[in-house]
């Protein structure tokens, strides 16, 4: 029986090769192909094709089949990648500057758009040449139009912050729809490849909201706690940069007026010095800020593998328990 | 019997009241419901919407049944229009400020996005409560999909013309990706509808091309030759902007050295005076650019009618030849 970071790697590889092969049917305009798929070729976990494999197989569908899937969810996801730096102005990711740092804004805006057109054309093509029928493709072009819906709310919120995220409520809505949505979606996908009923439906949506929410809460807390070294990011980045996470919006909500004059001074100036930057990560951990997201991102973790009870109880669940506590450990 | 204006007119009601409801409907987050709609709800002539289903009532279609997808097939051009002005930098469409000068370029590019994600969403749903079947639902979307990949590829030949466009051919490529292509797919969208034969949808696609070609073309006359009163923009300005199209691509094969000289001092040349644009309109004349254009698209015209001959002799057919006469007298 493999590992689950075997079963991960071999999911990585079958992904990536067909990756490969949609690339090479592409061919041109080569400026086009090359900066759709630089960021892809760059590498990434390929969690949400992990993800969605892995629930189909858990109900007895043989990788080949979810495979076009998976694959599409990640071109989905590459696109919104794209098109997150430029709004970002982010200049690196993957360790590689980004699309637009290389082929300029116009082709990567054009890039980003090619990705998201291309994969329903793939998906549909390649589903109906396999025979599926077209009540299901319909379903899945859906939920990924759905999820799609839901990230560019979830990214308005996040680009206008003042207006969207007031309050820890907010602060999750925002997750849900920029981060959980897709992740959600990927697991979806895998039950209806699966044919389960509309109750484990509801019970793979639970898990994969709740893993996806965890997953960036575990994002937020890397961002202020986490070792360089391991994030990629200097030490206090996140509060550099302003952003208001969990961690942030809770601190706000205990602080004195005496914290909150010294955070004030330092949250989102992006010329703050490593001893202040110090002393406001050292307010946030005495205020409780890290030990309360700690809690909430393992509580949705249980939440997550409570969903799963009455699942098939084969490795393939296992594969999803091991992912929502490789989250919590951090490792990714 | 209506008149063919009147039945445009009519039906842009149609779509406009669905557009409407459509965004009446997402409610939240604003900004990006504002930002989505903003060019939507700027005009526009719906000429896509009115070909596809005047396509679709010239096989007995009732307008209710092709609406949805009228109205998805002009959220995409949309979409593509409000990317192009944020590659192209423009700064005004429709006589209003673009969506990108109004909310800024990262809430723009997720407004386009999100307009593109929706309308498969909407599209699917909606038919799929119709009673519409699967299979004829994945057509369509695929077909839009198609479509949108030519259009980036086509916009990629746009943004890099040194690499891409430096023959008549290449042109010509380039404007059935970027602009016929969807025309030929709502003409097409409209025969999927109406159910017809694979001949049939191939006639409909060679009269979609053809006419979509042939506006581009106007467009490119009108751009050099045209009164700035109806074009909106200065005489002169695709000179100034270095626009390669059929004309100079025509008259650049055609010229002797010394009009050689003379073109490439005011071509592309910004701050080029209204004598030298004057100078070169004259030149463009002379070579017989405009009376080349002007035969390219009136024989592209004569193709899309040659090609209606067998369909159903109705009214709905005739609005399909008055549109193309339309394109070329040019008040479009």
């Amino acid at each position: 029986m493999k590992s689950f970071m075997d079963e991960w790697a071999e999911i990585r590889n079958y992904v990536n090769e067909e990756l490969e092969r949609i690339r090479e049917d592409i061919k041109w305009p080569t400026d086009l192909v090359e900066s759709a798929f630089h960021l892809i070729k760059g590498g990434g976990k390929r969690i949400r094709p992990f993800l969605l494999m892995v629930t189909s197989k858990m109900f007895g569908v043989p990788y080949n089949v979810s495979l076009p899937a998976a694959v599409s969810i990640e071109l989905l996801h590459n696109f919104t990648l794209i098109h997150d730096d430029i709004t970002d102005r982010d200049r690196v990711r993957r360790g590689l500057p980004t699309t637009h740092v290389i082929y300029g804004e116009p082709i990567a805006l054009v890039a980003g758009d090619f990705l998201f057109s291309h994969l329903y054309y793939y998906l549909i093509n390649t589903y109906t040449s396999l025979g599926k029928p077209p009540s299901l493709i319909i379903k899945i072009v859906s939920s990924l139009s759905e999820a799609t819906d839901n990230i560019c709310k979830g990214q308005v919120m996040d680009l206008l912050p003042h207006k969207y995220i007031s309050s820890e409520e907010n602060y999750m809505k925002m997750v849900y729809l920029k981060t959980a949505s897709l992740i959600e979606t990927a697991v979806y996908i895998g039950g209806l490849l699966g044919g389960v009923s509309p109750e484990t439906l509801s019970k793979l949506r639970k898990y994969g909201k709740n893993i996806g929410v965890a997953f960036q809460i575990a994002d937020d807390i890397l961002g202020v706690f986490g070792e360089s070294s391991r994030t990629g990011k200097p030490v206090g980045n996140d509060i550099r940069m302003g952003k208001k996470t969990l961690l942030v919006l809770y601190a706000l909500s205990k602080m004195n007026e005496k914290q909150k004059q010294l955070f004030d001074r330092v949250f989102g100036n992006r010329s703050a010095n490593d001893k202040d930057i110090e002393i406001v990560i050292n307010l946030l951990r005495e205020i409780g800020a890290k030990g309360y997201a700690d809690k909430h991102m393992k509580n949705m973790v249980y939440e997550a593998k409570k969903a799963l009870v009455g699942l098939p109880e084969n490795i393939y669940r296992k594969y999803l328990e091991n992912i929502s506590d490789y989250i919590i450990t951090r490792e990714l």
